[in-house]
């Protein structure tokens, strides 16, 4: 039992309604890696710059998460800096530095191919497929992209998702690639490539599952405050993973509670600036929270 | 067991990215009167002008619907014309004639005083409240409102916010009468004045309904069209409403119940341009729809 992702290790600078942070942990493979160990076993494949302060991801290595494919290379770690307005809903890149990640190229470390459960995060599709060809073993493989990809490489991409189980993509990504205002359209559109089941990302209102027979919508939970919605999708699909990896089974059930898990995770990370509260969380914190997404959504005599 | 509806009977132009049509039956409380008579007696209050074709609310006539409130008066009808754009989520109002509707003086004829549940949907506050003062003993009194009367009238519209049940809004109502960007605080702003209980609609995302003790989100369907959003607010207060009053009591399973009958005829409600689903619409298809709701946002084992 253990999960491989392949995303980014990142330093965030980060400004919302809320307050600013700068130069914090960040990546999509931290914030997977963060909500995902809480779990079970993760190998980590990303990359950081020489300038990389590795005392940020020790409590990472404490929760034992393999970093063994954790490539240190000389240069500068990925630096993104971002502003989000809440009014309008809107993300504003202020500055991307690749650098490192520009030439990133994943390679696994021996076991690593092992891996029961597969998290491509966002990054260069043909990097994924290049993945995807190494774990042909792994009971599930899921794939996020970004609109980057769908506007540059769509052919890359569309190789890459009809390579994997399963897609994840947020709300405009999915419009994008399929050309459709209607979600559940745009769903039933990448799942004509290959995969199992698509999860749209909604933000603040949860997520849709979409498979071959039907469809399941998870709920996010009101929150009085989002300090920062960073690495909410990465965290989502560290606590759907995780869950499933920990419990071992595929059945429809325990795919809807892997959401909840997904959503309850993720409700966590916007509490705090970056991964901070993601260092503190507990089993225990997220079964109480598990608990109340249980209630506000549940009706007892249909 | 009745309902009294008090709001606009109107003729609406409309146009979204499916298609366009002109003068078709509209107004708040027409769409509210459509959906509620599917489950119980409805007591309409509302105005139109001498040109008003009767023909257009037969259906509503031969649903049982008390019309004797519905004031024909000497001028010409409300008239709204607008435009939605799925893209960037906006609806464009293009003209606004509200004729004789901007005299409206809501007069309740015999028996109207004693219905168990009164529906104050987006009309001049200051109506609201005298309508309210008529109709004490209700069981239930839920409210409606816009930004117009948010940002021109805030004091006329709490109080009769203070003298009401529940509240109903929008996300952006309730942010913009709250000065905050969470729903779930902008709702608690909102029981402060005395409401029970808030719903926050939330269009395509369904809606959330919070009181003292907590919350609960209800998810609307995925659907591949929208042919018209036009009243899907209108039309969940409807169907939440039209239940409990059918079904005679408030407990907290049978608000949540209620809740899922107002999503599922919304659901129904955009599928075709104005009243036109509504019009054909029975019991049966909303069984079938509910029992949907069931299935794709429900979990058997936690």
């Amino acid at each position: 039992m253990s999960i491989l992702v392949v995303g980014s290790v990142a330093l965030d600078s980060v400004e919302t309604p809320l307050g600013k942070v700068s130069e914090v942990l960040g990546g999509s493979a931290t914030y997977f890696s963060a909500a995902a160990s809480l779990y079970t076993k993760v190998n980590l494949v990303a990359v950081v710059g020489t300038d990389f302060p590795m005392g940020k991801i020790q409590f990472l290595i404490d929760r034992g998460i393999d970093t063994r494919g954790l490539q240190v290379v000389e240069g500068e770690t990925f630096r993104w800096a971002g502003r989000y307005d809440y009014k309008t809903n809107t993300t504003e890149t202020i500055d991307t530095k690749l650098n490192v990640f520009a030439d990133f190229h994943p390679t696994l470390p021996e076991g690593y191919q092992k891996s029961d459960f597969v998290f491509l995060a966002n990054i260069d599709p043909d990097l994924q497929y290049e993945v995807l060809r190494q774990v042909s073993r792994a009971k599930l493989t899921m794939l996020d992209t970004m609109d980057f990809w769908i506007n540059n490489k769509i052919e890359a991409l569309t190789r890459a998702i009809s390579a994997v189980d399963m897609v994840t993509m947020n709300e405009g990504e999915a419009r994008a690639f399929a050309k459709t205002e209607s979600i559940l359209t745009a769903a039933k559109w990448i799942l004509n490539f290959g995969p199992k089941m698509v999860i749209i990302k909604r933000g603040e209102y949860g997520c849709a599952m979409v498979n071959e027979v039907g469809y399941f919508i998870a709920p996010a939970c009101l929150l009085e405050q989002v300090k920062d919605p960073t690495g909410a999708g990465d965290t989502f699909a560290g606590g759907f993973m995780g869950y499933l990896d920990k419990v071992g089974e595929l059945t429809p059930q325990a795919i809807k509670r892997a959401i909840i898990h997904g959503c309850t995770t993720a409700s966590f990370t916007v509490e705090e600036f970056g991964v901070d509260r993601l260092r503190s969380l507990t089993p225990e914190d997220i079964a109480m929270r598990y608990r109340e997404f249980y209630e506000f959504s549940h009706i007892e005599d249909w």
